[in-house]
């Protein structure tokens, strides 16, 4: 829907540029995709992909509809108490998941990287260059142990939402918060 | 393939009989599924079911092609030193993942509960009775933590051989037992 005061063919323009973007970000992956090859594609100028998205990160957010912006994620878990990082995933991924609003989106995208090995493939690269890295140099841990705790978190959310492997699916925040949390923490706290 | 020795018609008899049984689970789940329901719905003699199968537990494993039969993996995971617990589990799943022949399945399997809600279903009983409940028991741990590091042990293998995350995807089998095995070993040791 366009916003009041657009012109018409604004929205068409966003939605041919997310189209194109699709596409680069399919065949060349997350980091071969550049802002200029998806402006060609698109038969725009650049300038107004960087108007409508500002950044590659923004625009590969919006053709995945992925509602994860690393810009508000990572500050999110690697500030604050250091000791507190576990708690803090553990809510976070709850927080998303456990709306259904948000989930959708994550479901989505889960159902995707297991059925899609091209989606897949662009996952794989956002996921380590602009989130687990960004994690693991904010808290000086190996970026293997913070791929590892990641992965925890996924495979919980598949256990809890997905298949509702019970006691998991119906435990309460505060009872996954204590299960979970000092596993998490112990990835970075344990910098083997 | 019929083995020598076998009449004609048996391999049309147990393949008609398990799609009968994927039917009936995916109808009525694991637990409503019975094997007098499945032999009814196979127009066979429920005694028919038990010759070809035994169980009903062998004709899910072997209706889904399931190569992870619970009478074989609980004991692996069970028996054998308490302290090792989390090694055990880590060098048994990377092993079944490493090998794309035992491989393949589990990620069939990923694919369908991703997409199929009603294969979500039928995986979630299972899991929760004959793997999850008889490995809690085993161990005198909870159901809960059992759950959260069965649900690690899942996200792994989703990161590692389908998504490929780096550094995680090219880690050797030690270095993953190193990171990984002592994280799986506190849901045991910690049974808060």
């Amino acid at each position: 829907m366009a916003r009041a005061g657009r012109r018409p063919g604004q929205t068409e323009t966003r939605e041919q540029i997310l189209a194109a973007a699709r596409a680069q970000f399919a065949e060349l992956g997350y980091d071969g995709a550049t802002i200029r090859g998806i402006a060609a594609k698109a038969s725009v100028n650049p300038a107004l992909v960087h108007h409508f998205f500002g950044t590659k990160e923004r625009v590969f957010l919006a053709a995945l509809e992925l509602p994860l912006d690393p810009a508000v994620i990572v500050p999110a878990l690697v500030e604050g108490p250091r000791a507190q990082f576990g708690e803090r995933v553990v809510r976070l991924f709850l927080t998303v998941w456990g709306d259904p609003q948000t989930r959708a989106p994550f479901l989505a995208m889960m159902r995707t990287i297991t059925t899609n090995e091209q989606a897949a493939r662009m996952l794989k690269q956002f996921l380590e260059r602009q989130v687990l890295a960004r994690v693991a140099a904010g808290l000086g841990v190996s970026p293997l142990r913070v791929a590892a705790a990641a992965s925890h978190m996924v495979g919980l959310a598949l256990f809890r939402y997905v298949v509702q492997v019970e006691p998991l699916a119906s435990a309460d925040v505060e009872e996954m918060v204590a299960t979970v949390a000092p596993i998490i923490q112990a990835y970075v706290d344990e910098t083997a």
